[in-house]
């Protein structure tokens, strides 16, 4: 397949590289994915994440894992996998499906395999591209935002999901302030985010995610974007564990509070929030923290932990949703308005 | 003076002991103070804490000292630099100016020091053990309590004041289940209340700050209980960073929140919250960890940080308060009840 480029995944002559997320922000560091079993650790392991990204890694990996002449019985074995791999965020699943889609053929070619791949991440890129023009419109000059969790050039083929919003704002030059969530347990505000601004030279606040509501109360902060993982049919959505009390926190104080995402993220399989999958991760997240920049705990390896990846935000606590198709309110989508929006 | 014993402070053969706070849950370490400087450096780096208990540790300080055979100015001169130890907490400067109120003497004597300090301990002992029979009967059978940051033991000469109230409930056999704040950024939930609550034998969940509101959401927190290091005449508090969120988050789901504190920790100077000066402490707080455990950073050092130890919560917030002289509702409170309840 022809040689991808962005910021945290690359493909070279074949080969598929990301850039290790858990290194960050202290280290660049570049992996080769071998195999769909390499591409699921690493999914697993969060060395690669974001809904939209993860979504076009597993499907680049299954595009090259079908150059290597392995049968049918393998590459559908290898998809099953990968579509496994996290259970919340929808777009990994809509790509694999999408993957084996193959339009009446018997056999599910590696031309095929790579097209759809290639198309997948070209997609993506002009997805985020649609999204921060519609999303920068809701900006003001001056604006300070909060956003929680990483949903940048890290988590997508392209800019970014809330953060490519947020930095084709800077980019206009409406002179705004970013207050970063650290997003516990895996801080990747803290390490993510607050790189991605730093590299883009976007003046930003790191806080502890408790800190988000006092910001608030002193008038600190005029608006509030973040991803989502999956979006269901009535406009409720999953995202990183802490969402929900940011946007609880933003309607008591009434900040706007803006999810954005692509098509992809919808699942009209879901009616609301409450068919939505919540992965639950090791208690060791909770406990302490293991990556570059050390390894320490802070509570008892006895402490009962309780380690959700996700929470879902009911619609009725969104001003309204980003999508690449355009802004829609949220009047707009409590008339069923994202039945009719599906990719 | 004579000897004393709690959970985190001691006095053998005059000499003041504290269990250094910062080496929990992982050891269980005495310090001995031997001077009011070791004991401002103690409170400066948390190794004392709990806005009763750091009053309580000065004033023992302040009249060890005083045995010493010091002249007066020196111990105005430690009393000083003591109650300016950390800007927050009231009780610390209330225990600082009574061990200094002399009744007419011309000269601040050893005796005085001594009876008085002994007096603020005992009389700690018992506003503790007040609070807890008063908050007692606001937990039902079964309540699933959530708390932030340590309000116990390790914060007071007697059983706490939240955490007193909890740990009461639980000798009582109420059957309850405590959600644990882990407490950013330094982590007072899981390193200090999830240790008291496993010594008690109480059922408990650790959790990160973020989490707290996707459980009231799914209806599993049915009461929150948290301390208070300052509170004003219209019964607005400081607590730790982090309280004012999560009673934004109670008010939402319609979870009662009851702060506990005793009529030391009321500053009737404050007419409202805007009156308390707020502590901001390091910016490695944020960034990264150290302290018994390991030391790990997630942060880069050039990331801007914003770190106030507490945040304030408005009295309209609030279900109640839970003191030493009873409970008082929020309808109470906002006649201006407070101002009569002075110590």
């Amino acid at each position: 397949m022809r040689d991808l480029d962005s910021l945290a995944l690359r493909v070279r002559d074949n080969q598929l590289f990301i850039l290790d997320q858990q290194l960050l922000p202290f280290e660049e560091r570049w992996l080769r994915l071998e195999s769909p079993q390499d591409t699921v650790a690493a999914i697993q392991a969060l060395k690669i994440r974001g809904a939209p990204l993860i979504g076009v890694c597993a499907a680049i990996s299954l595009a090259l894992y079908s150059l290597q002449k392995v049968s049918g019985e393998k590459i559908l074995q290898a998809a099953r996998v990968l579509r496994a791999a996290r259970p919340t965020a929808v777009n990994l699943m809509a790509a694999i499906d999408r993957m084996l889609k193959n339009d009446g053929a018997h056999e599910i070619s590696p031309q095929h395999l790579q097209q759809t791949a290639e198309a997948l991440f070209d997609e993506d890129v002009l997805l985020c591209e649609q999204m921060a023009r519609h999303g920068v419109k809701l900006i003001a000059e001056g604006d300070r935002i909060v956003t929680h969790c990483n949903s940048g050039g890290l988590a997508a083929a392209g800019a970014g999901t809330a953060l490519g919003v947020i930095i084709r704002a800077h980019e206009a030059d409406l002179g705004i302030h970013v207050y970063v969530d650290e997003t516990r347990p895996l801080f990747q505000g803290a390490r993510l985010t607050a790189w991605e601004l730093a590299r883009h030279g976007i003046p930003h606040t790191l806080i502890c995610d408790n800190m988000a509501a006092s910001l608030m109360a002193a008038g600190k902060i005029s608006k509030a974007f973040v991803g989502a993982d999956r979006i269901a049919a009535n406009g409720d959505f999953a995202n990183k564990i802490g969402t929900y009390g940011l946007a609880v926190s933003a309607h008591h104080h009434c900040v706007p509070f803006y999810p954005v995402a692509p098509r992809t993220t919808l699942d009209l399989g879901c009616k609301s929030g409450k068919d939505i999958p919540i992965e639950q991760r090791n208690a060791q997240e909770v406990r302490g923290f293991s990556a570059a920049g050390g390894e320490c705990v802070w509570a008892a390896v006895r402490s009962p932990v309780f380690n959700p990846a996700f929470d879902v935000t009911p619609a009725a606590l969104i001003s309204g949703l980003v999508t690449d198709a355009g802004y829609f309110s949220r009047e707009q989508i409590e008339t069923g308005c994202l039945r009719g929006l599906h990719a």
